[in-house]
């Protein structure tokens, strides 16, 4: 009997063509598909895997688990990959990778092949991931080891029987899970170019967007979504009820330059509705919740959370540790935000909490006012006393000089 | 003789009754209006100043020094105060204290006034500047001394014969300058509320914005914005120009509820139309000229710039520091950003520049492709190896264990 | 019946006078005397309480929980203020807070007072801890607020029959508990002085070191130091323990210029034998067992956990949050060090741990060696690849302008 | 006529064969060494290079253009590697690369090639430094490529007559130049065992440092050392003198176990007396001469400049932007520092500058004092607002929870 290998399978030509790849090198292979909320029909992709030659063929449902264990912490981290998008890719290939290693001890095999090429990150996320995860494994590359050019490939396709989908020839390169949906190449690549409609599916154009505002609630308990408009979702469903509604409005729309961990720039559009409408909503509660010191310092948490993320080390160390921070930080962010979408807003109206540590009294300029007037005379005066003490000498010493 | 004060005069009522207060207390008081930007009838509250008292008035026109040495440094540092507004009256301040110091040393005063009251920012910015630029002045505050409420004022006023505005009953506390326009008080004051349409000015409603989109260019010269489609402006100009253009769209409306030097937590409203446009241009430039490492360290040093900014230290070395590593960062963030102004979006759809780091054959998925796919896998390796060296150690121990 | 005041009270004049102070001003006042380790005769400072006219004196011994609740903060934090001491007082002023508060609700009592002057950073730490626990609670700083000079400090204590201490003229302020030892005033104020050998207790002077090392072995459970030389002790007694021996090899003594919170710089001198030797050792232990970028994000939070005990925020949510990523890292550094005590050396020799991430097959550059050499070639491709690009189009640009 | 190569060479044997090598190759040698103050006779190395097939020898002496451009930085910057030590070869790689471009281009040379093997950072240091400077330069690496194990290389030596080095057979692999030592290999892989004494070269055995102090004066012009006891030297002069001096004295050795680049952990020692001291001096006048806010912020920036200039990336636009912030915060870093060289310490016994920021009428607890303790009481209460606006919310709610 031959050593196994688990494929992380998607339907498409490239890992169709990786099964039989990886038979002609004697493997049996396990086809293994996630549905991580990227709505494809995968009760036809499992089966599909098996008719190109898998000997097995997983279809395993982690939309909630993704959701709790992955987009949370991206939404509580406020993962925005250099201040533009919130991770995408970098956030499922963790768990694909888990899922991955899972099969393949269950399994028994020796070795697990994902579909990457060489020039993207996601090849290091799982790679790294997968080696963290049981480094017994062997990871391989079929798509970037075979080296042949599209029409090879499809040469190889068609001779050894594999169905060539019907949309080959479509310029984008594409990726989508419940938290977003990334699109690379094509008329993308020249970043001076705008991003034709056509490269967009999440969310409505700002131009066809309805012309009346929709406004929703959002209750959070510590840190977590729990409701829109009053009613409980899960997360997962919550978050992709917000992709519809959101999307619908054209909110989530972002087209960037990024810096990719191979150390190339690549131009990306990405569409996160029900992300963004979260991350903002979130940010606006804890702008309201968290004491004033931890607010200024998470950010330096959330940067290397997003760093830690894209750059594939989801199974450091170094993640349990900002985790730990992050949980800490979440206990008291409960309360409810409501949003208004419009034409591809997602405007924070109004935010209330019974942990407010927004203080009326304290705040106001109206006759209620308890704040101490008086403390700010010695207030500035300490504060400003380094400043002004290096004033004084840096004065006297330009007289000197002078 | 007496001994004089120079008055950061506003031809309100509070500074207004502070000449007058200030003349009580042995002062001749010597106005001072500064020009930064807010649109205000200048030669009126010059005027005025004299009427209510003072011996002088000085009105002196600081747009463009504010804009090449202030608001300049809020948009390369992309200075987002929490994430979310380009700073206002805190980037204003220190030009003020300065020409109220140079305003001081010319007329021989021996103490500054401000007209702050005790729980804002802004004293401690007046004060902190002041005493930075000249230590041997004495700074005032009739204000926060004065202890009056509303009522106790008016009453004064009118007693000495001051003026009393008509606006007096505005709910709302404006500060304005060609960089933005902040707005809190009133309603504001409560944070589950949403924003009221009176409580904005520069920019229009979305309901009302022009359902056609307006694509404009601006030409960036080493960080500095320095054409806008393709005439030539200066920097003030400039800014004012976009505050026109991007305000009719409604870009730049901000609701944010704010961490305060003072301790408090307030909610405030800002309009930065201008700013907004600007800051999200500059930022996708940038991400097409600056080299990763860069890129990503830039940010720390932004964060640290607006915190000093907002905290009043503009005066202090670290401001120096800072700058001058800003200004090193800039030297070819040169090129052209397209952006469509649109329904409250300034969307970057486009950006060129002779000195793109962004390489087409490197990021290019088509046949063009220079980017060696081999180097990957040494790189994934060593990349990894720390994360995969610490699930050999721990695997093992943890066998050990069980 | 008056109201009560409790008063951390330490024996000297400045507490005694307080207490007759405070019964000048109506309260009944409870001392509260904290052992954290200081070494004095607290029995003795008990009952001085009750002569100089307490109607209570508690005396807590805390030195347990003073270890394991802040010092091993401060040690796997490896808490040096800027760079140079480990923080002594700040960190035992949350803990004595605390234990007023305790006192005080126990007792009714309606205020809590500290001997504080009015520039120190201590006053700061003491009011703001207090206030956290217990918003309700006044604060008074009787020595803030008599505005004696020392003469007429002590007619006063004359009068009223307060006994004054000997050792009244001595130049030194000083500051001591289990973790350290801290010493300003007299001829120390002056930075350009070297301190005189009476300025330091704790530690012996180089000249006066034994001329043999002395060879110790610290075992570490988790980031907790348990063992020396394969005896288990409390964490309060190993570390009083290694005051002793390594405070007899000259170990941990600080000069230090330092930044105060309230504004000024001021000079002291610290003696912090058993704590400079842990942390050094600790250090060296997560040398060896954190992963890379664990142990390079690290310092991050250490820098600000440091300035935030310093500050006095202790009581803050966000000292919660980073203990929380503090306590995560500490998971695996569990292990042995092997330090050599010597003319005011702590020297790491040796360390070791079950959980060393370092791999001798992989460091090696004998025969042994399994590291994959070729790898390298990809990864500098890689790793180098965004410089390159950047000096491509820099050459180019150059060219052109040239 | 052969394609030209430039070697960075040595007068080892690795850089012996490699002449050979490259020429198997088909290449001409032009051999290049660099005086970076590695103490060891040049001159024989430059001949050395001919016998062994080079077609041209270099020696250029280095020493002062190092210091000044190299060391200065480190110094400045206190360039402690993961806190430990201060870099050695991270920081003459790029002046030995710029200096092997510069003779490239000069002797048209084709390619540069280095003597490092695959696992060390310095291959990466010299391949990103010298594509940086030059993209169209090949980078060879032939001990890197050959494979060969040591007996190999010997045998291969021997076959084509080069002189095989007596000291073959030492355990250690050394890198030195004026900043420092560093060594590996041999017993110091067992990061359990202490190193022995044969593995320190320059810096004194405790057990012998002399039983007297010896007192230097150390005086800095804007951050720079310029005088030694009041006498003038040039920057390499004034650290070689201090690593004679300080040497003697057992300044500067340093046993760490340090995270590579290239993903292992690696145990070194190292010996920078000269450098030791003179950032020990150095931080001890910034504390003096550095503004509150400037002094917290600079070992942010020094971190990175750390790990930038660890990672190769010297010739990056980061370390440019970097030394731009380095720069201006050295303006008035003027001063004298007395430096106590004793039993292996540099204790910074007393400091001075006419920029002194440290007040003594503000620091005084004499009757000298002109600190304003009033002030405190405001600043306290705006100070813990926040912490107490948080306690206030959650007692609150915890009560109402409970």
């Amino acid at each position: 009997m031959g050593k196994k290998v688990v494929l992380a399978y998607s339907g498409g030509l490239d890992t169709s063509v990786a099964i039989q790849w990886l038979i002609d090198k004697g493997y049996e292979v396990v086809a293994c598909c996630l549905d991580v909320g990227e709505g494809k029909d995968l009760q036809f992709v499992q089966e599909k895997a098996l008719q190109v030659g898998a000997v097995e063929s997983y279809m395993i449902d982690a939309k909630e688990e993704y959701a709790n264990d992955y987009a949370l912490t991206a939404l509580q981290a406020h993962t925005l990959y250099e201040g533009k998008y919130p991770l995408v890719s970098a956030l499922s290939r963790p768990l694909i990778s888990k899922k991955l290693v899972e099969v393949a001890e269950k399994e028994g095999a020796v070795a697990v092949a994902h579909g990457c090429t060489g020039k993207g990150n996601d090849q290091v996320r799982f790679e790294v991931s997968i080696k963290a995860l049981n480094p017994n494994l062997e990871v391989l590359a079929p798509v970037r080891d075979w080296k042949w050019s599209r029409e090879e490939e499809i040469e190889y396709a068609k001779e050894r029987g594999i169905p060539v989908p019907i949309n080959l020839d479509s310029p984008y390169s594409i990726d989508q899970n419940l938290w977003g949906r990334s699109n690379e190449c094509g008329i993308l690549e020249d970043p001076w170019a705008a991003p034709p409609e056509d490269a967009y599916d999440l969310t409505a154009s700002l131009e066809d967007t309805p012309d009346t505002p929709e406004i929703i609630e959002i209750g959070f308990e510590k840190g977590v979504p729990v409701t829109l408009n009053g009613k409980s979702y899960t997360l997962a469903e919550l978050i992709l009820e917000l992709n519809e509604v959101a999307g619908k409005h054209g909110v989530g729309r972002i087209d960037h330059v990024e810096n990719r961990l191979v150390g190339i720039k690549s131009r990306e559009v990405y569409e996160c509705p029900g992300a963004m409408t979260l991350i903002t909503a979130h940010k606006e509660l804890e702008d309201l919740t968290l004491v004033k010191e931890l607010a200024h310092f998470k950010p330096i948490i959330e940067k290397k959370m997003t760093e830690l993320i894209y750059e594939g080390l989801w199974f450091s160390p170094l993640k349990s540790a900002l985790q730990a921070f992050l949980n800490e930080s979440q206990k008291f962010v409960t309360g409810t935000v409501r949003v208004k979408l419009f034409k591809g807003h997602a405007i924070v109206e109004g935010r209330k909490s019974d942990f407010s540590l927004y203080n009326e009294k304290l705040a106001t300029y109206t006759k209620e006012d308890e704040f101490d007037h008086n403390a700010a005379v010695g207030f500035i005066e300490l504060w400003g006393l380094p400043t002004v003490v290096n004033s004084m000498v840096h004065q006297d010493k330009e007289k000197v000089q002078a």
